[in-house]
């Protein structure tokens, strides 16, 4: 897979009728956090909402106050049709009944939902029976609904790459090379990674400023495992579309590096996903990355990732 | 993975032996919606209706609806039963019993297969205690086959892929190319896409009339994020199958124009599928496709997808 | 991926120390509906023999008896445990009790392991009430048990893929060509197919008998969609292993042709994989295969699958 | 995907930039069974403890244990609270009830956490019936984290590869190769098997001991099967990494091969992993492995997984 965005232009003069970016049409497409930076208009109602995204992408506490709040929000509810179906509807057997229809009617709600039914409130009229009814199969279709929302959240893969603070031009043999450096921020581990770096920035063509895209050539673009860290290595050589730009450069041309992971997860087998960007007040000049490595505890190989963006000067 | 059908023939002489499509079997492969417009006589019954296929094609609401209509169904079937295991085979505790044998039966019923279990109906021979046996069972597989249902259709990407109205002939580095637009109309992100193009007409072979296939070159088939638009470019060279043809041609030879994509949903890590397909009539020359760039909200590059098929008329 | 064996040597000498197989252990290495007919003897009981594998390679009717016999079996056992806990372990509340205690005791237990509890028959030792406790876990966990393997059942992918009963060798360009001929028998799509077919048998190299695999150059090998037939196309040249073979060499060098097809489920987006096997009395000559393609219905492209196998003799 | 580790450098000097391992960093990548060798220190707790990963990776009676600790945990939780709402909290029904307090509310814990519910038990006030609606739900988050967890267990593939206990120097083809034997030691069955070997050694660059990692090119390194034994050949030639090598060399630079293997399981239709390492006393020379095969059973070709590290001295 070539790296480009899915629009606009790239490597194609600006007239293409591809739908060209114009100049005033600014903004970074990533944020520094990987997420994109785009807006689509217009979207109907109809086939773009999906609760079951939304309910994967709440984090936890979020997600567990919904799930509470649809089981309060689903018993008040039943509670009021119970009321309604008058006083005599719900038959408490135990020696100190609640006095309180409402209460009684939730509570017979919660244990009719949940599928406990104690049976120390019962239904009487076939009013009630009827809404029991629905509700017992409206709460089938509940707990069935919460264990596949849950079973999906649980086996996405619990990404969390970490990346360089800074983008760092360092030497390379003999010559300048481009470099970034991540880690696996998380306990799993990923295997079969591949990375892109596309670069983004404003060049004047025909008098006109227009927005490119240029992937960047990596002197390694793949690895088999990634157990500790991984520094990307894009070596400055004429041909790189950095090639002779200063850091003023880059700031007027709104230079944007997005760089794009994709990996396999080795516990769950799935294929996982990670983006960063970075912009002009993100390079760094002439220094090269510290190590990471640290003394062997046990016997294995270790790094600290607290070290990940550290960086040393480099002497001319 | 080349383009090309299943069958028949593509670049290939007429008479291969390997089930060309003669003339008189015309009409279009694909539907203007992507389905596939083909029918296989003669499938026998095992191994290929499958409940879990029909189940996931469903929308929600008929869904909802067999699901609640197998519900009612079983216990129907189930209070039947217990009717028929004679009046006293369900002994009811709560005040004002219900008199009618059946409603009792059918509560009763609906309180077992959901695993309530109320109690204040309670069997008490031991042919009623058997069937309720059987229907806890059933209860039980019951929720576990509905949970796996549920669970499959909401963790089905929820793909929306719009695309142009029009397959358009539109100026391209001073030549002309055929382009298509494609944006996404869901709220998900799409990441890794892939498309391929299949041209499909017929042809006079030694006098006979022959359908044939050809994938069309694509200026770029693949794009790494899809968070806008993207405008498919298939420039007119003399290589093309398309050159030279005018719109006549287009309909004498029932043309057929299949766009297939592959993508990866980002949130939930899966491959998703779309297709479309364009006739002669949806042919659109010397037009060029509107800008859907909007002012900027908040910084993000925004589209309006609901330009996704403006065209602008093209000064020769 | 190329084809071949996990093991033995392909077209390599025999000499390699790689594990070739000696005239002596014939016997074809597919069955004819394409299941391995290998065996390796000596595999440790540990990690070795998979539950779930056998609950997903079971037909429905095998793998309900299963589930019901498990449930009925946990049932027996609880259900002697509650006996063993005494007469009075079990309290019984309707008007006329079970005197069986067994079957008081079965009945309780149904309605322990399923969550149903009505509560008509209870516990009231301390005993009776730890086995129920037992029990009530056993349920929670039996029931997830269920519903994942239910549901691992449910969502692989029901592959029906029909092989035409024989490999013909039919005209193609001037030559000939070895055919096979393919069709989806399932209710299914199936897109992005790809398939390989090996050949199998025996050389005699430097006075040895010795088994060879080749993969057969074919003229296509992917496709796009599949919602018709495929035939596959393996032209006849000089540089085919089966150049100049007759029926008899067939025979005496115990021929085998086995071809593996890989495809992805349209609904489902699963990967899913398909293989059958040919022997010696499976080749057929001079015929071609029948065209399968009906009078269109209702404008759609219409196959019959019943006609897969169907071949008509050649002139020459 | 060529080969690599995430870190450090490969083919490139030891100045990099790229967080070449010094001398001192000692100690093998993988362990003999295929585990990363390496630690990542300074990892925080946000992002990086995943409970999910850690039920997936303990054995089932660890998992087991832990699930019924978290249920007698949750139900000990929940009846301290019933104790707190008071001695007349929970009315027991029953002829006999349980004077103690505090088994009264467990039991009754564990009825309402199951959704088993008797209600020979049942809570009167209004603070027990809000205990037992809070464990109401729980009970339904419980079951669904069970099921999901559970579902994600059972349906991870039950991946056993046998490797050869050594790695050997065999003849070849008039010269030497690398071998490494494996086979599969599950009853499922593995396709679309591909491998890759990487070598890692100390060399003395420019004055300095630095660790290099070399892919071994292999005479085959993908196979579409494995229901027998696959010998891994990488032949011994000057451009090879090891041509020259002797035993005490491999001590002297601290060698680890290591193999890693992806594969598709044929059932579950999922890719699967396993990796193996061996270091300088793992190496044979002047051996070649015996043949694993026994004599045909029901006419299946047969190996026997035993012989897989079986080897037979060469005479020179």
């Amino acid at each position: 897979m070539t790296n480009g965005m899915g629009t606009p232009p790239q490597t194609t003069p600006e007239d293409l009728g591809i739908g060209s970016v114009q100049a005033e049409r600014s903004g970074r497409f990533l944020t520094a956090d990987g997420r994109f930076n785009t807006r689509r208009l217009g979207l109907r109602g109809w086939g773009s909402l999906s609760p079951f995204h939304l309910m994967l992408s709440l984090n936890w506490w979020m997600f567990f106050a919904l799930v509470l709040a649809l089981f309060v929000l689903t018993n008040l509810v039943f509670a009021v049709l119970y009321v309604l179906c008058g006083a005599d509807a719900l038959q408490m057997t135990t020696e100190h009944p609640i006095d309180n229809t409402f209460w009684k009617a939730f509570f017979f709600s919660i244990e009719t939902l949940s599928t406990i039914g104690y049976g120390h409130i019962a239904p009487t009229t076939m009013a009630a029976h009827l809404v029991s009814s629905v509700e017992a199969f409206t709460g089938l279709l509940g707990v069935a609904l919460i264990t596949g929302v849950l079973f999906a959240r649980f086996s996405r893969p619990n990404t969390h790459i970490l990346w360089s603070k800074n983008v760092i031009f360092a030497p390379y043999q003999g010559g300048e090379a481009l470099m970034v450096r991540l880690t696996n921020g998380a306990y799993n581990e990923l295997i079969e990674l591949d990375v892109q770096i596309v670069l983004v920035f404003y060049e004047w063509v025909q008098g006109q400023k227009v927005r490119r895209f240029y992937p960047l050539k990596l002197e390694r673009h793949e690895v088999e495992f990634f157990s500790l860290a991984w520094t990307l290595v894009h070596p400055l050589t004429p041909s790189s579309p950095l090639w002779g730009l200063t850091p003023q450069h880059m700031h007027e041309r709104e230079i944007e590096l997005m760089v794009i992971l994709h990996a396999t997860d080795d516990v769950l087998s799935q294929r996982v996903h990670a983006r960063v960007s970075y912009t002009a007040e993100d390079f760094l000049w002439n220094v090269k990355f510290a190590s990471m490595y640290v003394s062997n505890s046990h016997g294995a190989v270790t790094i600290d990732v607290r070290k990940l963006s550290d960086v040393e000067p480099v002497l001319k």
